[in-house]
C-alpha cells in the first residue's frame, strides 16, 4: 500500500458505524487525507437491525456500502480489514484479514479516531451466544429471522402439545429499545401477520417474553415512558420479566431468577439477546498501548476532549469511549447513535481546529431524547420539554429513522415496507434462508457470526 | 399431521418455482384441498437472481413467502420440508428434513404434481462447484456476491501486479440468459459503477470472460439476436470465447479448449457458473418409482398429458419432466419460466377436467419468444413476429420481469433500485455479508449450499 507521507495531515479512522461515518463526513471537506478502515465494507444502520430480525426489512435495505457513501471524495480511502493492533510511538495501525489474504498490513497515521463500538455481552457466557444469537449484526440478525420463522414452520407440524407449545415461546434477553421492538414486532407478527398464514397452528397462541435485570423495561427512559412500553408491550401479549436476571441459556430455554421469586425455568426454542454493552477489544488494544488499563466495562478512558492521555492525536469515541472530565471523573454516556453521532462532529473539528492552531473547548453531548418503538402505530418519545407516546411518537420515530438512514434509495426503500407493513399488515421480508431446510434441532449446528 | 380422508380431493404440489406456484394458483379455485411442498418457505424468481449475485438487488426483493401467497387460500396448506420419494402404489410422499425435527412425514395425495426443477451441471465434476458457484439459489448468489465485491477489494490493496489481473478477472461459465446478463452486469459495474469508488486501482481494467459450448452465445435464441448480443457484449469489454469446453476450474482460474484453438488457461480468482442442465433428483426417483427410467438428462419421461406413464394420476413438470407425444417420441421444450408456467396451469386444469369427467387435450406450448439484458437500457428480445433490441427490448425485458414478479411490494422496491441504478449509476445492494472480512483465499473455505 502506497503511505501517504507526502500529504499534510493524513487521519486514520477505524470504524464505519455511526461515530466514524460522522468524523468522515465532516472530515472530507478539510485539506487532509483519510482512510477509513473497517472489518466489514458497509455502514449499518443499527437501530433497524431488529428489523431485519423479524422479516420487515431486507438485510441491504439498511446498510451502505462505504466505498459508495465517499465515492465522491477524493482524499478519503476505505480499507477493509481487521484492526489487531496500534503502535502509538511508531504512529501505525496494524491491520490484518485483508481481502487479498495479505497477513498484515500496518497504515501510518498523523491522527488517529478510533470508533470500533461494542457488541453485546453475554456476562462472561459465550457460550450462551451460539443459543441465544444477538441483535447486533447483520449476519446475526439473518440467524435470528431464520430461528423465528422455522419455530412457527416447526409449531405448524409439531403434534406434541408440550413441543408446540416450546416453539410458540419467543424469549428476548434486555429490554432497551432493541429487545422492547423486538418483542413488540414478533409478537404483532404472531397475532396480526402470521395468524392468517397457517392452518393447523393458531399463533396468536404465541408467548412473547422480555426479560430485564433492571427494575422496569427502557431503564434508559424516564420511568413514566417505561410504564407506558411495558403496558404497550403487554396489550400486544408481551410478558414482561423486570428485575429478572438470566442464571442460564440453553437449548430448552432460559433459568431466571429474581430476588422477589422462585427461580423459574422458561422453556422456549427460540432466544435472542440484546443485553449488556461491552466495548470493542480495540478499546483494551488502545488503552494497553496507552499505558492505562480499560475500564470495567472494556472501555478506553479519554480526556474530556475525547484524546488519549499523553497522545493528544488520539482519539477513541462512541460505545467503546469512557469520558473523564478535567479532574478525571468519569462522565459515561448513554451507548447510543447520536453521542457517537456528536463525538465523530466534534473529533472532525478537533482535527481542523488543530490544523489551524486553534484549540477546542471540551465536548459536551446534547442529549435530544430517546424514542422507541413497541409495534404498529405505537411508540414512546422523551424530547426533555415534550414526552409523547402512540401515534404522534410513532410518526417522530418514523421519520427520525428515515432521515438518519444513509442513502435515499434505501431511505425510500425502507417507507416501502414500512408502508405496506403498515396497510397490509404483511410482513416484508420473511425468508428463511441460510439452510435449505433448516432443522429442529438449529442451534447446535449453527455458528453464529460474533 | 392431521391426514385429509375426509376431502373429496387432495393435490400435493411438490415445488413452488414457475410451475408448481401457477398449478397451486389456479387449482385454489377449484374444489379440492391442496399441500404444496417445497424445501425452502418462498417462491424465488429465478430470472433475477445474478441481479442479487452482482449486488444489483437484495435477496429479499425477489422472493416471495408461499405462505404470504396463499394466506388468503383456506384450501392450500404449505409444507416446508424435503422430498425423498414418492410410493406411488400407496399414492404417497415421503417428506424429510422438517422443521421440528421430526425424521420423516408421509403425506397422501389423490392427485401429485411434481415441479421440482433443475439444477446446474457440473459435467459430471462436482468439486468444481465450491469453486465456482452457481447463480441459481439465493444462498449461493450471495456467495457470488461476496466474490465479486471481495475480489475488487482484494485488487484494491494488491500490490502484485499478476496478482491483481488475477483479481480482477471474472470468468462466467455458460452463455445463456442468466450467464450473459451477469456478465453484462460486471462490466458495466467495473466499468461505470466501481470505478469511483476505488482510489488505486482501474476497475476499469477488469476482465470478464464469458465461455460458452455451443458457438454463440445465448444459443437458444434465434442466430441474428446471438449475434446482436455477442456485440452489445463486446462493446462493455466481455470477452466472449464461443465452442469453448471447459476441461477444469481450480483456484488458478479455467483451462478450456476448442477444436480450433490450443488449450488455454484464463486465469482468474472469481469464477461464476451457469451452464449445463441437471433434473432434479426427484425426476430419477419419480422415474423409478414409475418402474421406467430417467433420461440421459435425469428426466422423467411423461405423456403429451404431462402425466406419468401407467399414473394418470401423477404429473410432472417444468425442468424435470421430458415430454413425450402419442407415438412415445420425446418433445424437448426449453428450460424456461414460460414452459413451466403453462404446464403448471394445464395440470391445474386437467384437475379441473377429472373432476368434471372431462378429457383434456395433450399440452401445447405456446412460445411467446425469448428475452435477455445485457447491461443498462440494452437487450434482445425474440417475440417470433417482432424482434427488438437496444432501448425497446430492454424496456419491454424490464416489464415482463416486474410484470412476473410475485407481490406488488417485490415490483414497487425493484423498479426502485432499477431507477436509481439508471440514474445514478450506482447498484443497489453490493453488501459483502456472511464472513467478517473476506479472506484471498476464499475458495477452500467457503462451502456452497448446491
Amino acid at each position: 500500500m502506497s503511505t501517504t507521507h507526502e500529504r499534510p495531515h493524513h487521519v486514520v479512522v477505524v470504524g464505519g458505524g455511526f461515530g466514524g461515518l460522522q468524523a468522515v463526513r465532516e472530515l472530507r471537506t478539510l485539506p487532509v487525507s483519510i482512510t477509513l478502515i473497517d472489518r466489514r465494507s458497509f455502514h449499518l444502520f443499527q437501530p433497524l437491525v431488529y428489523q431485519v430480525a423479524t422479516g420487515m426489512l431486507g438485510a441491504g435495505e439498511i446498510a451502505a456500502p462505504l466505498r459508495t457513501i465517499f465515492k465522491q471524495d477524493a482524499n478519503v480511502r476505505v480499507l477493509l480489514g481487521e484492526v489487531s493492533g496500534f503502535d502509538l510511538e511508531r504512529r501505525r495501525v496494524q491491520v490484518e484479514r485483508l481481502p487479498n489474504g495479505d497477513p498484515c498490513h500496518e497504515v501510518p497515521y498523523d491522527t488517529l479516531i478510533v470508533a470500533a463500538g461494542s457488541c453485546y455481552s453475554y456476562f462472561g457466557h459465550d457460550d450462551w451466544r451460539s443459543v441465544a444469537p444477538d441483535v447486533k449484526s447483520l449476519e446475526s440478525a439473518l440467524v435470528v429471522r431464520r430461528r423465528i420463522l422455522t419455530a412457527f414452520e416447526a409449531a405448524e407440524i409439531e403434534q406434541d402439545r408440550e413441543r408446540r407449545t416450546e416453539w410458540l415461546t419467543f424469549v428476548v434477553v434486555g429490554a432497551g429499545p432493541t429487545g422492547v421492538e423486538l418483542a413488540g414486532q414478533i409478537a404483532e407478527m404472531a397475532k396480526r401477520t402470521l395468524h392468517e398464514e397457517f392452518r393447523e397452528v393458531d399463533t396468536r397462541r404465541a408467548r412473547v417474553v422480555i426479560v430485564e435485570l433492571a427494575d422496569r423495561v427502557l431503564p434508559g427512559f424516564p420511568p413514566p415512558l417505561s410504564e407506558k412500553a411495558r403496558r404497550a408491550l403487554e396489550r400486544l401479549g408481551v410478558e414482561t420479566f423486570v428485575g429478572h436476571r438470566v442464571v442460564d441459556v440453553d437449548e430448552d430455554g432460559v433459568q431466571v431468577t429474581s430476588p422477589d421469586h422462585a427461580p423459574e425455568a422458561i422453556r422456549a426454542r427460540t432466544v435472542m439477546w440484546s443485553a449488556g454493552v461491552e466495548a470493542s477489544d480495540l478499546a483494551r488494544a488502545l488503552a494497553e498501548a496507552s499505558g492505562a488499563g480499560p475500564d470495567r466495562g472494556g472501555r478506553v478512558p479519554v480526556g474530556p476532549d475525547l484524546t488519549l492521555r499523553g497522545h493528544p492525536e488520539v482519539v477513541a469515541l462512541g460505545d467503546m469511549a469512557l469520558v473523564h472530565d478535567a479532574q478525571g471523573r468519569p462522565q459515561p454516556l448513554p451507548g447510543l447513535a447520536p453521542v457517537a453521532l456528536q463525538e465523530g462532529r466534534y473529533a472532525a473539528r478537533q482535527v481542523a481546529n488543530r490544523l489551524h492552531g486553534s484549540t477546542t473547548p471540551p465536548f459536551r453531548y446534547r442529549d435530544k431524547g430517546s424514542l422507541a418503538t413497541i409495534g404498529r402505530a405505537k411508540a414512546v418519545a422523551d424530547f426533555h420539554r415534550v414526552r409523547l407516546s402512540g401515534l404522534p411518537a410513532w410518526l417522530a420515530w418514523l421519520l427520525v429513522h428515515l432521515f438518519y438512514l444513509i442513502g435515499m434509495q434505501n431511505r425510500l426503500l425502507v417507507l416501502t415496507r414500512w408502508m405496506f407493513s403498515y396497510l397490509t399488515r404483511s410482513g416484508g421480508a420473511r425468508l428463511i434462508t441460510g439452510s435449505e431446510v433448516s432443522p429442529a434441532a438449529h442451534r447446535p449446528a449453527l455458528t453464529v457470526p460474533k
